[in-house]
């Protein structure tokens, strides 16, 4: 028995930033694929498998820091904020009020619309997004009406699965539900009554959230025989009710462990802007579905990055929330501390618009985390018109610069350059300490929460219906021991106080979504959901 | 592999009561000691130990509830209640205040003190406990000093570390410290300066706890060596600057993984009603030294009945509070979420005045779960003077019953029968599901959230310091995945319902505390530790 392995960790009040040296980190994991691919499942599957793991966790030093480190603070189980005190500007959201309340709460928080920028254009001119507002423009404008859209829709998807190679961006999807929805709002239109802006906004929801009449497969070939779908999942309802026209279950990486959307069981959602190219993962077909330009929005989760990394991969709009905003229930991943279910729109308007509608805690979250009441910056005011000029943007240029490629890092900093000659928005170096450590804590949580739900199926002869990727993670998620969750929680603490000190100083940490323009990466470079105040607004 | 072992449990809400069966649970473990012992462990270690341990839990049934149980109920990591009423009669105490204020409320809402009743009877009458109001009054009305105290409590010591067998109730222990705090209470009495009705007062901390200057080793013979102690833990700097004396560390269980008090590093301190006995643990010398009737009370440490049990065996009066009320800041096992530090006592009114003392939860605390204002029953008031008789005693009669010895049940049942008659409590028969599940959630817990504080000096050498006890214990807890641990949070969480739906109808639930009048048993059966107002208070 070697001596001497234990570290004990300073205190993170007492860690001195200034010292804090930005770690390189280079994670090793096996490239493996087809028959060899098979072969080293098998091979973790069986008791030997430990060794491999044990070896590849020693690579990425995941023991050493889980079980040779005297961590000195407390677990945390979730993200748990002080109370905070309410900003100025901002328009306070009932989570406990009526969907459509809230979106038109939200509406009232937008800038004017003003059709004539949009609809005075050339028809023939190039592609744009149709956002939500010129589609509720149109509809009341008589200029098209849901059900013409759905005819629409309905072709486009034909086209999108005859294509060579085949891009399937839903794998559930009913064009007799589409259509019976969208006569539905055509017909509040033409009686006067839409329900909501958002009425008649066509919209698809990832593979791994609830929307009945479909099942809830989670990209798996076999969920539909174990997990009935019998209600839609909250956040599914609360766009319901307000008119929204569901389009079908989104593709999406197995059961959302992968980053790649890479889906051997259904195709591979591509990417929109070149289908040569992955569209980031997890959630991949509700990115591509709104990168395509086919819906205005669509839902996805994350935990990891899942709705971050497509969104930004497919260049669209991604929100993770504050853990805990939306309602969980109806997921298939529903009993984590990371994982939430946001908004994949091609405008931030739109995202405002989407997340007003679906959040709202569950009465467990109430209890456990007594979120303080969600709130918008209110741009429709004069005082905000330059909201965005205001923010003070936090950088880390050693970890911004830490990319596969110094064109991902540019094109960041050009944003940068944008942000601050339009806004004049001001940036300040940071310093986030203790990455690597964030990323153990995260996968190791994450994997333990997800493993949770999905051991006993996996026992009970469903394991060879996982794909290979997926067992490959889990034998990952089998290995960390019930104390590692522990110390990975005691992470969380120090990690939690680390960006609560940062948010002191800077309102938006601005980084890089991946560092591969297109992933291969086997462990997730993520993060736990961190916000202040003004995060929590968007 | 075999098809069919998932089980899919109901939602705690739906499960009928009425149909609820309780289940007999034979608890098996292999009884081993000496060298089968030494080698038990070694093979334990081995790379083959998960095979024995997977055994054990299959009998135990640990793996089929955590890893072949659909468990509905998203996880719950801490005990979290919903916002509740206050209750009529209580005296509210101020969390953030300082000790001596709280403890001189609480003294208000005891019964007027009668010195007659106990000082007017023959000096030469049978051994009675001095309870803390004695002291207070032989200290006020010069009948006694601290300092002749102090001589008392160390020739008694003496006394027992000579008795055949030796009977060591403390492992850390220092006259002239004890003589130095007695001077100096002494002197404030003699300047009519007493801090308040602690002052002078006796008290042991189990070795667990930090009180300076002595080490805390937790029972072990090498703590001392990798955690120094700079200070006291909160709760004994609370006792401290109301004049407490402390005597010492306590006697434990190593680490406080065992309950019948066994330690094979510092012997074993015996029960002082029958030194054949064991006294229970893990608080072995807490309950021991107050029993033995040298000390008015002492602070343990409670997990899994670390207070209750010694307490009970050694018939004086043990509290766990509700989780949270006490800040665990200086106390070995700091990073729990079922683990409080509690007063040993030898009358319940002392429990009431050391508890008043103590409580005030940690910072972290007070933003996770939002504790209400701790109160006190006022039994001071002519309303409040039957307030005994106005509680509802729950009765699970079947879990009652379930005990190694018919003496044990009858036992407990006259103490049911002699409330009744005394006070008119009534008792309602009650059904408490999953108590199996219970079991097994709760060693998953714990032995996690322990083990994460012992993987570093474990891994680093000091493997073989520990006892084989202990090292038995630890193979287990290595052996819970972070999944286990997950799936343990969910019970909980059907746990907690079921308690919150019992205290709906009862005010106590009431249970002999060990099945055993003298415990063998490897696994422990312990409680979460549930509330309702009422439990709040005491």
């Amino acid at each position: 028995m070697k001596m001497g392995k234990k570290k004990v960790m300073l205190p993170a009040k007492e860690v001195d930033l200034a010292t804090v040296k930005y770690q390189y980190e280079k994670i090793e994991a096996p490239h493996v694929t087809g028959f060899f691919l098979k072969l080293f499942v098998k091979v973790l599957e069986s008791p030997f498998g430990s060794l491999i793991i044990s070896h590849l966790k020693k690579e990425n030093k995941t023991d050493e820091m889980l079980r040779n480190t005297v961590i000195p603070e407390p677990p945390m189980f979730k993200p748990e904020f002080p109370p905070q005190e309410s900003e100025a500007g901002v328009v306070l959201l009932d989570e406990d009020g009526k969907p459509e309340e809230r979106v038109a709460l939200a509406l009232k928080c937008l800038p004017d619309y003003d059709p004539s920028t949009y609809w005075n254009t050339d028809s023939s001119a190039s592609f744009r997004y149709w956002k939500i507002r010129d589609y509720a423009h149109a509809y009341r404008s008589k200029l098209a009406t849901p059900s013409i859209i759905a005819e629409r829709f309905i072709s486009a998807m034909e086209e999108f699965g005859n294509k060579k190679p085949p891009m399937p961006l839903l794998i559930s999807y009913d064009p007799e539900h589409i259509r019976k929805q969208a006569a539905a709002s055509t017909k509040r239109f033409e009686e006067g009554n839409p329900l909501s802006i958002l009425d008649g906004i066509f919209m698809a929801i990832k593979d791994d959230i609830d929307c009945s009449p479909y099942p809830s497969n989670g990209g798996t070939t076999f969920f539909h025989e174990i997990r009935p779908v019998e209600k839609d999942a909250v956040s599914v309802s609360r766009l319901r009710c307000c008119g929204v026209i569901l389009v079908g279950k989104a593709n999406m990486h197995e059961l959302g462990l992968g980053t790649t959307g890479n889906n051997p069981n259904y195709g591979t959602a591509r990417n929109p802007h070149d289908p040569e190219r992955y569209t980031g993962g997890s959630s991949s077909g509700p990115a591509a579905i709104v990168a395509a330009g086919l819906c205005s929005a669509a839902l996805g989760t994350d935990g990891g990055g899942s709705v971050r990394i497509p969104s930004s991969l497919c260049g669209i709009v991604g929100l993770k929330s504050t853990y805990g905003r939306t309602d969980m229930a109806g997921a298939i991943c529903d009993s984590g501390t990371v994982e939430i279910i946001g908004p994949i729109t091609s405008t931030v308007e739109d995202a405002i618009l989407v997340y007003a509608t679906i959040l709202g805690s569950s009465a467990a979250e109430k209890i456990a985390l007594k979120p303080s009441a969600p709130c918008l910056p209110d741009l429709a005011s004069h005082e905000s018109s330059n909201a965005l000029g205001l923010l003070k943007l936090g950088k880390y240029t050693e970890w911004f610069n830490d990319v596969f490629s110094t064109d991902i890092s540019n094109k960041c900093e050009d944003v940068l350059n944008r942000l601050s000659e339009t806004y004049g928005c001001k940036t300040a170096e940071i310093v986030i300490p203790e990455l690597n450590e964030m990323r153990i804590a995260h996968i190791v949580s994450i994997g333990s929460e997800s493993l949770c739900g999905l051991t006993p199926d996996f026992e009970d002869g469903k394991r060879v219906k996982f794909t290979h990727d997926t067992r490959t993670n889990l034998a990952l998620f089998r290995s960390f021991r019930g104390s590692d969750y522990v110390a990975a929680q005691c992470l969380r603490r120090r990690i939690m106080h680390y960006h609560m000190e940062i948010f002191k100083e800077v309102d938006v940490i601005v980084t890089p979504t991946t560092g591969y323009a297109e992933l291969n990466c086997w462990f997730i470079m993520a993060l736990f959901i961190m916000s202040n105040n003004l995060y929590h607004t968007l």
